[in-house]
């Protein structure tokens, strides 16, 4: 399937339930956790679909696999590739392994050591190239044209966006009485996804994107009504540093209420009070979506509220942890 | 009930049962998590229980709240008095909380901040002592004798070993095939109850005691046939650095095969890797069990073990991580 192919996948609720069942066995179901101390802070009832624990650290590896369930055995035997610095590179290489293909990773030279062991460690090869957006994408168009490698987007697709939908849907179906969804957002594959899973189950439930202020393009387009894109953002919460896909945008426009942006001081101390009290490691990004369910959702009603958030990942730079 | 009468209790499976019993609703039943680049490593089947998920962040809280469902209304009325620096001393203002009476916890003046602020959270009172034993003996015996309170020791006492015991009862229910069980040894409340409830289970089962080389006591103790007393330890398991109790030396010696004794570098280095790959926090203390499972337990049989591991806990100083 080329890309041209793909965007014309229906995107919707029944592509996320068809995402569901052939990811299954494939993807961690990640457990659900409760805490007390953090119920206490925000006032309500928080419900952490742990996507930390999920296979390769993240979300990213249901989008990853889905898309590479869709592949024909022909494209498979060529392989796959993408650009990225960050949990999708690992996600892809690993789905590449269990569908025993090859993944080609076009990589910053600055990516994190870690995240480019991940992709070697799951029998990846990575592609240096110079960190912009146009040697990553000029780098990974070289690649394709030598393999005649499958693309595969970290966020702006269809199969991406239904197979990050998949977490939402796990959660929602066990705790069907939330009132409130929470996914943080950079690019927009989980928060769109999430928007398709929630909403479809659900006409009561809202569901809110929370970013770092720092790089507030969703916050902005849905503010003035079209997609806003922001120069690079430095936000300590490296997946969130994109901006929304075209794919995403109009998803978040029709179903999100509203985008809580969470300051880089907010993130970390979060991040650290998150670490502390679940013993549960979440990279920043996660953080952002804690944040928002502690401290701004407002004084809500009578009933306390119960709010799932998704916690995107776990993968984090022990040596340079963000409040040293 | 005094520190006398308690030492009447029968310390066997039988109390292990009564102790779960007692303690189903107080304390968390915690999961068991498992992973696959770890099996790799260690070459076996590891089945790892999370105690760092456990109230108060650690294992303690469990013969914390069976010692208190034992006291009298007319004890409970009078308070609790413990000495300790590290996890007990939160575990039990949080016991005492539940139980609505009151913790006097001596603690010495150089205890980590963190876990200070853990028994003031609780609701405990903390009182200072010079960071000496004997300077800890007497304060807590002062306490004692000005508030009538019930001393509640952490680990040399027949209902905190049989409280304690319940975490590898659960362990060994919900996983009967277990071939191994290890667990971390320091005054030897959690390796006692360890032994008493899988053997009680199994008599197939081999029990495994871990302790940092820098704090050999147990292993000493058993190559010795005789409870050895090793001068105070500044290994990194700071959980682990105390000596064997009276109460728990003779269940060890008579149902621990071996102590399988860590560096402190090895120590480090798993408490990183766990980290890294689980995304759990788990303490320095609970990585020597870790450590022991992945690269001390020989060749193995030609069928893969499996093998149970008790996480300790999770109480970490985020400002001062081992490895930085």
């Amino acid at each position: 399937m080329s890309i041209a192919q793909s965007q014309h996948l229906p995107l919707d609720f029944q592509a996320v339930l068809e995402a569901g069942a052939r990811l299954k066995g494939l993807v961690h179901r990640t457990p659900v956790f409760t805490n007390s101390t953090l119920n206490k802070i925000a006032g309500r009832e928080l419900f952490f679909k742990c996507e930390n624990l999920q296979r390769a650290g993240a979300f990213k590896f249901r989008g990853a696999c889905n898309a590479l369930s869709l592949l024909t055995a022909d494209q498979l035997s060529r392989g796959v590739v993408t650009h990225s610095s960050g949990n999708h590179a690992g996600a892809l290489a690993l789905a590449a392994k269990l569908f025993k293909t090859r993944a080609y990773v076009v990589m910053p030279e600055n990516s994190l050591a870690v995240k480019r062991a991940a992709v070697l460690e799951y029998g990846g090869e990575v592609i240096s190239c110079k960190p912009t957006q146009q040697d990553r994408e000029e780098t990974a168009a070289r690649v394709q044209a030598e393999t005649d490698a499958a693309m595969i987007p970290p966020y702006d697709d269809p199969r991406i966006i239904s197979g990050q939908g998949t977490a939402a849907l796990e959660l929602c179906q066990e705790f069907p009485n939330l009132d409130v969804v929470i996914a943080p957002v950079g690019g927009g594959g989980l928060l769109a996804g999430t928007c398709l899973a929630a909403v479809g189950l659900s006409d009561q439930i809202e569901v809110i994107g929370a970013e770092p202020a720092a790089a507030a393009d969703a916050h902005e387009s849905l503010k003035r009504g079209e997609r806003i894109l922001l120069p690079t953002s430095t936000s300590i919460a490296d997946g969130l540093r994109t901006n929304l896909g075209e794919h995403n945008w109009p998803i978040i426009q029709k179903y999100v209420q509203r985008i809580i942006c969470i300051s880089e001081d907010e993130i970390i101390a979060t991040t650290r009070l998150f670490w502390e009290r679940t013993k549960l490691l979440i990279e920043p990004s996660s953080a952002v979506a804690v944040a928002a369910a502690l401290h701004h959702l407002g004084s809500g009603d009578s009933e306390p509220q119960q709010v799932g958030i998704i916690l995107s990942g776990g993968n984090c730079d022990l040596d340079r942890l963000p409040w040293s």
